[in-house]
């Protein structure tokens, strides 16, 4: 299917949009434009730059190449370890449910039950009871979590694991947005109190920020769910979400959810409340249901970043999740060049990427022989290494080497003399200028709209609404319905989303203060009734 | 299925075996003796440790909890580390593979076949072409191979991904040691030459011995498998064999195999011989397929450990791979403690247990307030915890704490002053305390059989077989044939072992030199034709 969708967009880049053909690019660089044609560009930046395969035998299925593997390893180590902190431990469940338990609690089901993927057969034979593929591991998990839970001593208890789960949607796929396995992390928690289960929720959305934000530089707005969108069988969901610029699509990033009771009460999840034990007049402790949370991060995160970051060069990787940060590069070498002076250079690069990798910076050189500096230029920029380092003869001389900046391209020769401070601080910067100018697009595209006849033409402006809306479910609806046949060029090109309605992305927890929402007399955007709250409305993956 | 189990134990242990019940032993504690009823002793060590819960939904399938998930996490650090250093890099493929990949490499599948899980329908539809869980993940990754390799530079390639795999087998199920889901790693590298693969299958097993005998204190004879147990679809199997000393079984701990040019020709994993590039007469350069190597350590390791070091108190960690190492209890406390000598006794343990951490040494107080020391030691003995600090107030008044070691029972005051180094030092002593007494167990249980009517006599006793071979299929078929009908009183009892015969376990790299094979002379113990080389037989879980 990888190759159905190159070449659907190659014909089609060159009848309707030829500027979407980038000239000059090889078969090795980037051929598609990201303005043009977003979903073929992205498409092959993550074939291109080797992030990603197309796994051809299982339509919506990828393979996760090395590239993209470490980010989720970064990943992975910040936050295992920032979760242990808050005492949660690391577990492993079965994968396979059964039908019986997958079906204890009913709005939970009917959320999942569609898209869950049945074993039925083992080798030749018909298994009796066929199993189910986790979705998410609620209903795997909590009779044990019945069966362990007895008294408050046993509270809280904090599991998680890293795992894969399979949602065998039938929509569109999309790499890393929407996949039919993916892979994840899936927090269970239960707790004495509702205010404790209350404060896990936002601590671990805090996680989420700091993954999204302060290591994929991709800004969040973080919020509530409606009820509509909120998880099945949960008592509320809070939410990070994303903005894709070049769609103007929301992306929802990572979910933390306070179950409340439901689960418990369906699973039996009990403990005797300490506060009122059994009696001596014979009468029994009374029982009180534990309250609980799940919260989930996954490889989707990998994608939401290449899609706001990347370039029409390919990758660009913020450096704190970039397998390599510093790519040193030979320069300036030619048939004049003696051998002395070019192991010269080759030997100050190797000084340089030693000295810059025992400061804990991944560095590496390119010393390949059959390659041009072009060539090598083209594909380190392809695989979005954020900075490039030129070492030539001239260079040795002055003693200085030009860094190359992957995120806005900038050259400044600077001094090999300390050089690794240098850099380390040049990192940093690019990891917040990366974050900065992201979080000014998202900015740019969160607009308040007071007039539902604003709301379709924001939207198609590739915007955000922010609204005054009421609510209700039957609203959010009618929102979707109407903003469906208003849909963008862009859109209409693409059969992905074909005319695509705005749902509630989340109530966001900062509230816009102007106009402020007056009680009992601002009204709903939409329907006209009272508005509650300022609600986040988009397109969304 | 856990319940059934444990009540089959607990009736038998009142009428047969009145020696299995260990008296005085809580519910929380060890109830069965090891040397009575392996089995049964060995499931409740592990439930009752709460290293494991057995899945009722689904038979086969186990429950990884912390205190074992975390023995996984040592072993993950420390092999991920060390294979990436050898140039491997970590991806994820998908969990799905086609029938028709599947089945492409014919000894392989017949191998893997019976076993294979598959998905046929999502929701409530049938899926077109049902689609198989690995039950490992050649197929699924060398059409990759095949893509992404084209010239020797694209060589040596390695790629290793750590993920579950499902075989759903029929045996009688044995938490850790043979269960229908598990977790594993699984490297698959392609190289230039059969050298090149040679020195990396026995590099990667020389970690795995790492892991077993320096992690997990778990001896084990390294070797060659025969050409009937070898890897299906490869060249050759190389692995570490385990002995469970209280069977007399033998345990396969890992595996790391040379494809050879098998799956190569199979896939169509071809370079062009850079030797005998395309000529300018036109002619095309030679086609060369790639050698390959696959390697794979699964949580199975867990529970070897857990059979060789666990006693009657129940678990026993090497220091290496325990999550706590040290736990410190108050002891000694009375009625006529004063409150300021608790809070003194407390204050110490607080101290001591910072200053072991500061040091990189896991430790822990115990200062729950509703439990006695006497249980607070049966619980963390059963936890296998290395170490166990006691403080009272006299300890205090002399400066002294006393320390016991949970492999041998060992008590011995130990100074306050200077703590951290001599705790430090008895970890690794009990590590190789540990190891050192397994081994001298192994090799006790090794013997050199040179008369086929020794043969069973020896597996009865609880022991290997160490015999001159020819290495012949048929004649590995007649040994398993002939030993079968010979059983051990205590697998006779065991109804998931009822006339179990020897299969080679391996040909040992360190071949016995007495009495040395002489070449055209040495007969094969079993079947009397010429003998190759020593091979190690056993009854094997």
């Amino acid at each position: 299917m990888s190759n159905k969708a190159e070449k659907k967009v190659a014909s089609k880049k060159h009848t309707k949009k030829p500027d979407a053909h980038i000239e000059g690019a090889s078969q090795l660089g980037i051929e598609i434009r990201k303005e043009a044609n977003f979903s073929g560009w992205y498409t092959q930046v993550l074939k291109r730059s080797e992030m990603l395969e197309y796994y051809e035998e299982v339509s919506g299925c990828y393979i996760i190449r090395p590239l993209a593997y470490n980010i989720w390893e970064e990943i992975q180590s910040f936050f295992d370890a920032a979760i242990k902190k808050l005492g949660v431990e690391d577990t492993y469940f079965p994968m396979f449910v059964s039908q019986r338990q997958l079906e204890r609690e009913k709005d939970h089901v009917e959320g999942f039950a569609p898209e869950v993927a049945w074993v039925t057969k083992a080798g030749s034979s018909n298994i009796e009871n066929p199993v189910a593929i986790r979705p998410t591991s609620e209903t795997v998990m909590y009779p044990y979590f019945a069966k362990w839970i007895r008294t408050y001593r046993d509270l809280p208890l904090k599991l998680n694991q890293w795992c894969n789960v399979v949602r065998w949607e039938f929509k569109n796929p999309q790499p890393f947005i929407r996949t039919r396995e993916f892979l994840w992390q899936e927090g269970h928690t239960a707790h004495f109190t509702k205010e404790d289960a209350d404060i896990e929720v936002r601590e671990i959305l805090e996680l989420y920020r700091q993954v999204y934000e302060d290591m994929l530089a991709v800004p969040v707005i973080r919020g509530v769910k409606s009820e509509k969108e909120k998880f099945a069988g949960g008592l509320y969901t809070t939410t990070l979400e994303g903005f894709i610029p070049a769609t103007g699509r929301g992306v929802q990033a990572a979910t933390s959810h306070c179950l409340g009771q439901n689960f418990s009460k369906m699973f039996d999840i009990v403990i005797e409340d300490p506060n009122a034990p059994a009696g001596a007049d014979g009468k029994d402790a009374k029982k009180m249901y534990v309250w609980q949370n799940s919260w989930g991060l996954s490889t989707r995160s990998i994608g939401v970043m290449v899609m706001i970051h990347g370039d029409n060069k390919g990758l660009v990787l913020p450096p704190r999740v970039a397998a390599t940060q510093v790519i040193v590069i030979p320069c300036g070498i030619t048939s004049k060049t003696t051998d002395d002076d070019k192991k010269l250079v080759e030997k100050k690069i190797n000084d340089v990427v030693e000295e810059l990798k025992s400061a804990g910076i991944k560095a590496k050189a390119d010393l390949r022989e059959n390659y041009s500096p072009g060539y090598k230029f083209n594909h380190w920029e392809l695989k979005g290494v954020p900075i490039r380092l030129e070492i030539g003869p001239r260079d040795l001389s002055n003693q200085q080497s030009l860094m190359v900046r992957r995120d806005n391209g900038s050259k400044e020769p600077i001094p090999l003399e300390g050089i690794v401070s240098r850099i380390s601080d040049t990192l940093k910067i690019i990891q917040k200028d990366m974050f900065d100018r992201a979080k000014k697009v998202y900015d740019d595209h969160v607009k308040i709209v007071l007039k539902w006849e604003d709301f379709v033409p924001i939207l198609d402006g590739k915007n955000f609404a922010l609204i005054p809306w009421c609510e209700g479910e039957k609203c959010e609806d009618e929102i979707k319905e109407k903003s469906a046949r208003h849909i963008t060029e862009q859109e209409a090109e693409d059969e992905k989303a074909p005319s695509m309605g705005a749902k509630s992305l989340c109530i966001p927890f900062e509230q816009p203060d102007d106009p402020p929402i007056i009680p009992g007399e601002t009204k709903c955007v939409s329907c006209g009734t009272l508005a509650k709250r300022y609600a986040l409305f988009g397109r969304s993956y």
